[in-house]
């Protein structure tokens, strides 16, 4: 551990002008990562650009720092760095046009929390075991001796609040819950944070919703849920939609289905019990974990649905599951 | 604190028929820590009886020994007891039936969260600083060395998740999440807890949602909303509908009205501003917290939600409350 960290210190203390990147389609995490490691490098007397490919959330606009994020695709950098930080990317193409910063001289480093195969960087420091990249960031502020500034603390637990779900997911540690606790012990106000992250939406985000519940159905004796939203212009942000299919009572399997553009649909999947929705989106030539996934689709929302079904039917199938023990299985035995 | 700590593991060690209770309208706080509890009597090998003089609520049904509980309203238990332990219950009324458990002779211990006013047992622990009762109570087992079995530690997570809202409220504190972390190294699946006390409802719950967000109102610019639900067949826990209301943009009050019988309504109030609804509520004959507060109502609908309105309108007005700056405030002045 103190190795790799050591080798981090040095490439941070090291000669070169520097760019720091996290993938498109940016999650609290990506953004959390990158201003927490933007203080990192402001502490340790470095000149830096924090960049994104991509519009970010701007439900994320009330972290410290927030407005010195680079949306690349507004604002193109057309050189190349001698150093590029990159954060919670699994490869290379997830950072989008920032690609371009990099040639042969270039000297990346690779923080992430994702395993997806060969490492890229220089210097790689992959830790699965991390709920988030934050959580690795956190292990990094102290070993560098960092001081805990609103940029640290806040990013910090956003990154990890997201990524674990708000302490929902399986990735969800004693460690992620101990860090969060020191965090809220240097500063961080977790009702606030909380707020602006999960209670803080349009009135039409929540029409959008209402009309989308109203739609809801069941399958298979309650065992799979389908929701889904039409090409609309209202809202763009359907971010938690899927949760409230996987939220039904007794249901294994759930799917928001959400058409982007005309007869172009994007298909979130959830498991709640030993299916795994990563088979099933392969089926379909997407991917994901075993209790969330997706895929993407052009054609007919009636295939669309009558394909997914035989799909949910045959896992359900050969899972037998049945609706009594449908429920997400108990993790202990004995209690 | 040691101290506090003698004199119940005194009152444990100690002779005469024991019955635990917590309040009627019980929370996860209520039935958590009473299982926790219990465990923690059986380890030191009392005999003891759990009552709640109420329906409890079935989302709670996963928690090991949850059928162990006792509802008082349905079973009665009518003799007086030697010891008598009240968990998380701010006065003896809220212990409903299980008063009648008590005469002059019995010996109470009191162990709670709340502030509210003189105490009323021989022995009473009351930390207003605990995020929950179940906070205390770890404590309690530490310091009994009592063994995290998971009645133990699935009671106490529980008891810290439900009474800080998910990590929401603004008793979330370093402790809380400390001490949550340590139930998770201690066995707790926080993933399987967070599905089953927020991600199972019955599907009449989601639409009888869905049906309630398409009747929000946004008023007075945006800062205030109001929901409501009819008196309606179909659900009777609506745990929840009002966090929508205050889940829209720019929102500093919110309100949900819901019709339990005709004519007679239960309101829930929430601020994300300086306004405190418990004044609101109070007007109303009601009470509760700076955040959150509510009162019950007997008339028309009609009525109700223009002296609702006409009372938010005043408190906007003094507090100055302004669209631009309605959201809840930043806690700090340096980020």
């Amino acid at each position: 551990m103190n190795n790799i960290f050591e080798q981090i210190r040095d490439y941070i203390l090291s000669d070169g002008d520097l760019i720091v990147v996290s993938h498109f389609s940016p999650d609290g995490d990506a953004i959390g990562s990158l201003l927490a490691f933007g203080e990192i490098l402001k502490q340790l007397n470095n000149d830096y650009i924090l960049a994104i490919d991509d519009t970010l959330p701007q439900k994320y606009n009330f972290l410290p720092g927030f407005n010195q994020i680079r949306n690349t695709q507004e604002s193109p950098i057309n050189r190349v760095f001698e150093r590029v930080v990159i954060l919670d990317a699994g490869s290379l193409p997830r950072i989008g046009s920032v690609k371009s910063c990099i040639n042969k001289q270039t000297r990346i480093l690779n923080i992430d929390h994702h395993f997806t195969g060969p490492s890229y960087g220089d210097i790689n420091y992959i830790d699965v075991d991390a709920s988030a990249t934050a959580e690795i960031l956190y292990g990094l502020c102290n070993f560098l001796d960092i001081e805990f500034t609103p940029r640290i603390i806040y990013g910090l637990y956003v990154g990890i609040l997201t990524d674990t779900g708000r302490f929902r997911f399986s990735n969800t540690s004693a460690r992620s819950m101990e860090i969060c606790g020191d965090l809220i012990s240097k500063g961080v106000d977790p009702s606030w944070v909380t707020e602006n992250v999960y209670y803080n939406h349009p009135f039409e985000y929540l029409q959008t919703l209402a009309e989308v519940l109203l739609n809801m159905k069941l399958y298979f004796n309650g065992l799979a849920c389908i929701i889904s939203l039409d090409q609309n212009e209202k809202i763009k942000d359907t971010d938690g939609f899927v949760e409230y299919a996987s939220s039904v009572k007794g249901v294994a399997l759930a799917a928001f289905i959400y058409e982007r553009e005309a007869r172009y649909y994007k298909i979130s999947l959830r498991s709640r019990s030993r299916i795994d929705v990563s088979e099933v989106a392969k089926k379909f030539g997407g991917g994901g974990h075993k209790k969330a996934a997706g895929f993407l689709y052009r054609g007919g929302k009636d295939d669309l649905i009558q394909n997914l079904l035989d799909e949910f039917e045959w896992q359900i199938k050969i899972r037998n599951i049945q609706p009594d023990n449908s429920l997400f299985e108990q993790p202990q035995e004995d209690i």
